[in-house]
């Protein structure tokens, strides 16, 4: 555990502090793992460099601002369990992302192949039997799991004490619940070609906004004990920040510098992902242009050429889906902000997440 | 919660108590589920439905006979909160057989279509975009998660006293990495050919030893509060037995009635598993028949006519690996049921262990 002198310090450096978490959480396996050998320690290191190579910590970061905003003290002497269970968040979301990469079929993530991809290598280099793309895809599959059941083992034998444990869990059990839902219903509504602007928002409620900021906040905030007003007031902000962050990503999907986002230029419209800006523009070529509605439909999740690309940029610009969801972005960062101000939490988290807001929905890249 | 009075009653029908705490549970999860929409649902209502459609409750049989033989008392105020926590382990187990029905890329489980091949089949059914199989296999993921997710939401929610959900804690962490190393274990000896009996040894211990007799007998007990020499039995009982219960498997895998064992002859030989028997076969080949080495080494894991399964038989047979599997069988039973014999258990869970010892490790079928 830290010691709460680090904790305090590292208020600005709370990555830093989190990844020495999770450092010392996998350690803490080594000794489970080692007796079946080379290949499962192998795997666990995957996972561990997997999740200390991320870097933003952004859903520890705001379960811990959930925790000091409802007045939890960085100095007291449950604060190093707080941050330990914060910190936990981190691997949900390894088991996500691995699995996610898995059911995606995508290669790379943030410049490294996904794991998946990584162990079907290893079995193609060892020359191996069998298909090394299916061992692949297995091994992502165990290594996600247990991902899953480490995050658990870290979240409940954080130390917490038992009134923040008993309040915490079913935060903690909804979350996860929660977003499995989300990406159940993103691949569903990606499958039956359901472009309905219900069911993105439903995505980008699930999966993204409860799962990334709602959650986590209100994990901290009923760690701390929070009153209900409090914690409504983080859900409130949550949603509103969550979703706007989506609907940033979703722009710049389409419209983002492949420099600085790391995705292949018009990567989400090659991938066929049915955003809410996609929604909107549909919604809107029904009513006036059912000829450029066909071409949408038609061309959504195909091999575009970059000349495609541009034509469907042109296409969601003219008929004012960007214009919506940039409106969309904006309604909500203000409402999600009033809830934020309005609530009794913190100044200093009332700061913090304030300018939290402002990053994840008007990212420059 | 069951009455105390139900549980009493319910000693010889643990099974159906076990699936009364699990029905109850999923009805508990309807109102997470529910807002996310009817495809999710539907998920779940599927999980609900593969769970329920088990029958032995071999897990939670164990982890309860743990408790009661460590002298835990059935009429007690706790014992409805026991026999949740015991419940909880089938929901471990239906993410392992989800998961690995994908890894092994399974059609049918007892006579149904796995949950990945009935995803794929509603897909194809409803005529959606994109490859049906992949839209299984990425259902089946999200489903298995989800099934882990509750697992831990039931075994942590299901009220135990402090001190036992202490004790217990470690118990079910240990089981949850080992039966993914077991798992990993599994997939890496199949691909690189690893026929040797040191690895088809660690495989049965982890792989289903330890998580099916072993840590539950030890979950049982330590909730109760057992005492180190019984846990210690309880152990070995547990590894003894589940390794012959593994023995027992592989034998009835090559030379089992297809009718009893649901499976088709020979299954195990076609799929090419690096099981104990193949090791000993092996290994005396090796010594003493090179040229049947060579042979077993070529065909097993290959599409092997019937014929072929003939002459794998008698040569399992020739070379003594049958025998050498069911002395090991005997002997791990013999030792298992010593430590039992030995032990400070109750009387009425040494009668249960015993004869489930037998059933699991002389099965008929």
């Amino acid at each position: 555990m830290l010691s709460t002198e680090t904790i305090t310090h590292a208020a600005r450096d709370l990555p830093v502090a989190i990844s020495g978490e999770l450092q010392k959480f996998f350690v803490s396996r080594e000794a489970l793992v080692a007796p079946i050998g080379p290949h499962y320690e192998a795997v666990a290191d995957l996972l561990a460099k997997f999740v200390l190579r991320g870097g933003k910590r952004v859903r520890p970061v705001f379960a811990w601002l959930g925790w000091v905003g409802s007045g939890g003290n960085p100095e007291s002497p449950e604060a190093p369990s707080v941050l330990t269970a914060c910190a936990s968040l981190e691997l949900i979301q390894a088991c996500a992302l691995v699995h996610d990469d898995i059911i995606d079929n995508s290669d790379t993530r943030r410049g490294h192949p996904t794991v998946h991809v990584e162990f079907a290598a290893h079995h193609a280099n060892s020359a191996w039997n069998g298909d090394a793309d299916r061992f692949g895809v297995a091994a992502g599959i165990i290594t996600g799991d247990l991902a899953f059941a480490w995050a658990d083992d870290m979240f409940h034998g954080a130390g917490l004490p038992r009134e923040s444990h008993l309040r915490a869990f079913p935060v903690w059990s909804a979350m996860r619940t929660e977003v499995l839902g989300g990406q159940l219903l993103d691949i569903v509504v990606e499958a039956s070609d359901d472009g309905s602007l219900e069911s993105a928002e439903k995505i980008n409620r699930y999966k993204t906004a409860a799962y990334t900021v709602e959650r986590p906040l209100h994990l901290g905030a009923a760690i701390a004990g929070a009153n209900d007003e409090l914690i409504s007031a983080f859900r409130t902000y949550g949603e509103c920040i969550g979703i706007a962050f989506q609907l940033r990503d979703d722009l710049l999907g389409v419209f983002g510098d492949p420099e600085l986002t790391g995705k292949p230029s018009g990567d989400d419209l090659i991938e066929g992902k049915r955003t809410e800006l996609l929604a909107h523009a549909l919604k809107r070529a029904d009513a006036q242009r059912p000829q450029d509605a066909q071409f949408l439909r038609k061309a959504i999740g195909t091999d575009l050429s970059a000349h495609d690309i541009d034509t469907i940029r042109s296409l969601l610009v003219d008929l004012g889906a960007v214009d919506a969801v940039e409106q969309r972005i904006s309604t909500l960062t203000d409402r999600g902000l009033a809830a934020l101000e309005n609530s009794t939490a913190t100044d200093s988290a009332k700061q913090q997440l304030h300018q939290m807001a402002l990053t994840v929905t008007r990212r420059a890249f």
